[in-house]
């Protein structure tokens, strides 16, 4: 795995060096266990190959809003893409600053863009034209002016699945490039905005960035005709969307290129640049630990069922997302099998005939790639609390949400 | 929709006697709203049809298991079919009495198997060779013995969702009909059991259950072998799985005349026949009401921006189910639209390219047949709260779970 924070050592997996075998015999199963060596390198890969040019990173905290990560991201100076109030909230408590902060989304809802305001975050990126006048309105009861930036639909297709793309001109997303400064004149007329930006996002899980670059290419000639129209355009939000590796052979795009690649287009242009990755950061950075309860055959077919669901990681059902298993005590053995979970639903699966580890009763495997869109998107389903999750920092480990109890999956609840 | 729960007068949409749009108003929107009337007429079909014939009903709880819902259905007499520790402490909580639990599952781990036994539940439904071990083995520790009956897989297409099928031999589920025989020779070994009953489930949604009375076929001459062996078979559960009408037009087959034609089934064979009903209980007894937050043209297409999400019901992203959208306070207006939620997917819709309410910023609208995985589904994605849910009982209505705080989201996580 990228990063290097999963390898075996004589013959255990390791979270870098932290022996997985023995974190799990402490904290249970199923567990997501994240590398925060792992996190910190990619969000300073980001950083770091912006070098001088003026940017800001903010990470999407859709992909994982575990306060533990916040934290860590905040201490190495990132900035967050929110997309709700529960998100804001998440990185004010994990003590991220209101003022890097980025609002997106396509529903913000009155009382999400006041609580916003109140924090004072840096900006928003808005969706639609009805958007634009809610925030004016909000910021005018406040007496504030407030940053914006359209969110613009390049319609450029980013060719991933069709769940997570996200630039077409018929998604619920932006405002089609050739009505952006029809947009931008009419909200001109808006008291409570300061119409400074333009952003896209053209969807997630790119393995090829050429659709990213592609679109930044269209949103800097809409820059350039917004000068022209008087529009003080000082950034380009360029959006997320780099991809994992997945699949095993498949190569993930290299951060450092990719942001080389927009510092070089956007040269010259004056324009600070905003990037929101949220996958390429935690992706490879986390596991879901989970342990075999049984082994049985069916139809001349092998399963194992383990103890981890599609209420802990709903990727496999909801996108037919691929994800590595790997024996945590490996023994050189295969099995060519189904990896399922107890839940009662066919839909309820890691991996279909696939070659994985020989792993019986009690035996300890790892799905990997599990720190993005793993636990952020997890259920209480089939009333099972929701796993635990583990943050390693070098040869140490802590809990950084404890497994949910029966109480838990109750509360709030009267009879 | 069925049992006439929800319908309009003078022009609102009520639940019973409860108006909709003063219940919203009241406990805010996204909402799950139920009608305990229907809940408990719908169960009620079911126990009456079966008159003399012995039989349990054994709700489904991973359907909805709301602890209002599991206490009405308590009180009306209703067992109920579990598949985790979870779902036995819910039915535990609402006063359901562990005589009349049915434990089923793929993956029931030690320790769920052995609060079950505590508890003294009515019978375990078995899916493995390796269970049944596990069982005899924690019920020996025990000095218990344990009823159990093996799931048996009977081959029958059921011709649902692939997510929801779960009778072919290929699935993860039961043990296949011929292998059954020896299945029994072996578990008669084991002490901790008693092997007094059969059981299938063939899968979910089914509109025809002509295929439920094929495999119910095929477990009474299994059963006849089985006595014939020796085996003391006193119980046939033949699952759930009856389907709701989701679309317009389509019927749901009556419960009436289904359990009557599972009781000519049975009849003559000495059998109590259990069955669990889920979704024919609860999934039109239920609607998830919602505002319209934003509408917007993108593309030539139309788009309402509702304040739900496929967080609180992810029926339409997971299985590509339909749900029908109602005005709340209707119009007669109607456009062609996407019904869409706040969250950044394109898999964030309830409806797409439907003619639906013309509801605008402020407008309720009712999804329904929301009563059956809606919010026993839901997640935190995007770091929203989940929704309230409240029961109508009549005139009056309460709330059965509180919308969830920002406090609630972090609870459990450290930095």
């Amino acid at each position: 795995m990228s990063a290097g924070a999963f390898a075996y050592r004589e013959g255990h997996l390791y979270c870098d060096d932290v022996r997985l075998a023995g974190l799990a015999a402490s904290a249970g199963t199923p567990c997501y266990v994240y590398s925060a060596r792992a996190i910190r390198g990619n969000y300073t890969a980001y950083d770091r190959a912006f070098g001088a040019a003026p940017h800001r990173v903010c990470y999407a905290v859709k992909a994982n809003g575990n306060l533990a990560v916040l934290k860590l991201l905040a201490d190495a100076g990132a900035g967050f893409d929110i997309v709700s109030g529960g998100e804001l909230f998440r990185v004010l408590r994990a003590g991220g600053g209101a003022a890097k902060v980025v609002f997106s989304g396509v529903g913000k809802t009155a009382e999400e863009i006041d609580s916003a305001l109140g924090a004072g975050i840096h900006s928003f990126n808005c969706e639609s034209a009805g958007e634009l006048e809610s925030i004016s309105t909000i910021a005018g009861r406040r007496g504030v002016r407030v940053r914006v930036a359209l969110r613009v639909n390049p319609d450029v297709d980013a060719a991933t699945h069709p769940y997570i793309s996200t630039g077409l001109r018929e998604h619920k997303f932006g405002v089609n490039v050739a009505e952006a400064e029809g947009v931008y004149e009419s909200a001109s007329k808006l008291p409570g905005l300061s119409l400074e930006g333009v952003s896209c996002h053209i969807g997630s899980q790119l393995l090829d960035t050429r659709p990213i670059l592609d679109a930044m290419d269209r949103m800097l000639q809409l820059t350039a005709r917004l000068r022209a129209r008087g529009f003080p355009i000082r950034t380009l939000d360029v959006g997320g969307g780099l991809g994992t590796a997945y699949l095993r052979g498949e190569a993930a795009p290299d951060i450092a290129e990719f942001v080389r690649a927009v510092c070089d287009a956007a040269a010259g242009h004056g324009l600070e640049i905003l990037i929101e990755p949220g996958r390429s950061i935690v992706a490879a950075a986390g596991v879901l630990l989970t342990r075999v309860l049984y082994r049985k055959r069916n139809g001349g077919k092998e399963f194992a069922i383990v103890d981890a669901a599609m209420n802990d990681l709903i990727r496999p059902a909801l996108y037919r997302a691929h994800h590595e298993i790997l024996a945590v005590e490996p023994n050189e053995r295969t099995i060519q099998a189904d990896v399922v979970g107890p839940i009662c639903e066919t839909g309820d699966f890691f991996a279909r005939s696939r070659e994985i580890p020989d792993a019986g009763p009690g035996d300890l495997l790892a799905i990997g790639m599990a720190g993005a869109y793993g636990f952020a998107q997890s259920s209480n389903y089939n009333a099972r609390p929701r796993a635990a999750e583990a943050m390693v920092e070098g040869a140490a480990w802590r809990i950084v949400r404890r497994r949910e109890s029966l109480e838990d999956l109750v509360r709030g609840e009267m009879e």
